[in-house]
């Protein structure tokens, strides 16, 4: 399974460190005093961490403005998912996206029905109404990767009716949220309705920029929290990545920050790609950017882009994408100049 | 579910600090020197451990004497144990154990068996043979928890044997394997019988302390670890867990101080429970003991030693143990003392 962030193996390729444009993380990292705050409680490694996780998931339901009885936590988002394809019967994902969903749902045996996005990446709503039928489980990335786009608040409460008339389940896979622009929040929306037929999931994973951290979690109905909960592995994140959630949502000015920073290295970056022939960056919602390579395939590219100690994201392992697209993450401002002009240097080249 | 080092609940009950002999940890505490090493290598959890956690695999590899091929790791030993169940048909478990080896492989639809232990807390492999059938996977705790006893090495072996015949798979949960007097290692004996048909699982938890860090690990076929692998949760283990697996099994005087500081407390709790009446401590081969309650219920001995600020184990939640039997961990010197002490100040009264 190919995924960003395998730095090992190609700086042993490189035989170098190499600038890791291929895996999404926030380039201002994590917040101010983490690292102290982390130290402070190396001693909660000599006990279990509290199989509950009260402290946490009150911590969370003050992040995301809901209940305690609604929350869910688990190593990493991918955790969370794959407690729900253990409850899910059929599962549909919309195709090119991340690809755990698949694999987790194969992993316990589910049916899993692939509905491509449309051309421009926008739901296939027709497609997704036919191919349904009573329970499944439709899991979404909102905004989905490696396509950057996030669904509209209209289309969104529009999927959620048809699933609801099919006595299915929305799984909305949000960890890449906060990198938004500001349009709803889900979690909002959904909670007039108890979140009834849907789950949101998010995680410190990417925004507060602690991949090794391994903390995902997210909303549920108070039944369908306690169901996952009864399944999952006890004890499934570390002390310090519990003591860490107690403390990253706290730092309000870090989140603003992050969110203005994301904003204007997306507009810069989007519009120096734009600049370069043979080379076409996607519109995209959040903090990395889908490229199609028009004249060259991603190998060429990536290697190229290596060559020059730069890391993307080839996506031919992503189901219906051809192997002429690669993505990169949104990075601090330095970072992005370098990769525009290891973007030139090789493009140059063959012009 | 019952699980020990639940502090948090019962601190509230007691309203302050307790002596916790509930969960069954090295009373030495972990390493010297890996709160340093964890704070060297904060800056990890910036990215994305090592999907295939090259470096951990190697120095367990090393520590465990078995190729980096055979090498499991997970998020605990629990995490392991609940990958083998994804890949069981049905699952052989000896009663009273560990509750979640029954709960994971339910969490899977799979079906459970019991066979309990005979009286003495032995297997009963009489019970063993007309149970088995083709395909089974018989899980085993060596040493069990909470009997303590190891099952001796001819057993083992016969065991084994018993499942070859029945092309079964033997999963041996060994999570307190450092804490037993040397007798034999069961990675060294089937080592060169390449794992075929069984499974040996370990983990930092219980030894080394950090029942926090969630770091376990073991050893399968090669064949069997690549299943594994292709089912497991991406980076399951945390980038702090990684590093601290890296450097935990390199202290060799720290491993020995243990073995021989639990020997030296197991003789002396022994015997300290043996001299007090109406207490049956059972023979134990690890860092906890089994504790029979000739004349009271176990709420009675639990709340006893609860308002003397003492936590220990109930034992009516594992199945095929009556509700007269608590287990306790076996600590530093002055905490068995005081444990000693607050039993005679219940039985006292009572005499």
């Amino acid at each position: 399974m190919e995924h960003g962030g395998d730095l090992l193996t190609y700086e042993n390729q490189y035989h170098g460190k190499l600038i890791d444009f291929s895996s999404n993380i926030n380039p201002l990292g994590p917040p101010t005093g983490l690292e102290k705050h982390i130290m402070d409680r190396l001693e909660s490694l000599r006990a279990y961490p509290d199989i509950q996780y009260r402290k946490l998931k009150k911590s969370i339901s003050s992040y995301l403005n809901c209940n305690e009885e609604n929350i869910l936590v688990g190593s990493g988002a991918v955790e969370i998912i794959d407690n729900f394809m253990i409850l899910a019967h059929r599962v549909i994902v919309c195709t090119p996206s991340f690809s755990e969903y698949e694999q987790r749902a194969k992993v316990h045996g589910k049916d899993v029905v692939r509905v491509p996005y449309k051309k421009d990446f926008t739901l296939d709503i027709e497609a997704l109404k036919n191919t349904l039928i009573d329970g499944d489980l439709l899991l979404l990335g909102n905004p989905n990767n490696p396509t950057g786009l996030r669904i509209k608040k209209n289309v969104l409460i529009d999927i959620y009716k048809m699933i609801c008339k099919k006595d299915g389940y929305l799984l909305l896979d949000e960890a890449f949220y906060e990198f938004c622009p500001y349009d709803y929040d889900s979690i909002e929306i959904f909670k007039k309705l108890n979140y009834e037929k849907v789950g949101i999931i998010r995680a410190a994973t990417k925004f507060f920029a602690l991949p090794g951290l391994r903390l995902g979690y997210g909303c549920a109905s108070k039944h369908r929290a306690q169901e996952i909960r009864k399944i999952s592995l006890p004890w499934s994140i570390n002390s310090l990545a519990d003591a860490a959630g107690q403390y990253i949502f706290e730092d309000k000015d870090y989140i603003k920050d992050s969110k203005d920073y994301i904003e204007k290295e997306r507009n810069y970056l989007q519009d120096e790609l734009s600049k370069i022939p043979g080379i076409l960056s996607k519109k995209t919602d959040t903090n990395f950017i889908l490229i199609e390579l028009a004249n060259w395939n991603e190998e060429y590219i990536f290697n190229g882009l290596l060559k020059q100690g730069i890391l993307v994201r080839k996506c031919n392992s992503f189901i219906d994408l051809p192997n002429n697209y690669i993505r990169v993450a949104i990075k601090s401002r330095n970072y992005n100049e370098m990769l525009i002009k290891a973007f030139k240097n090789i493009t140059r080249k063959e012009i």
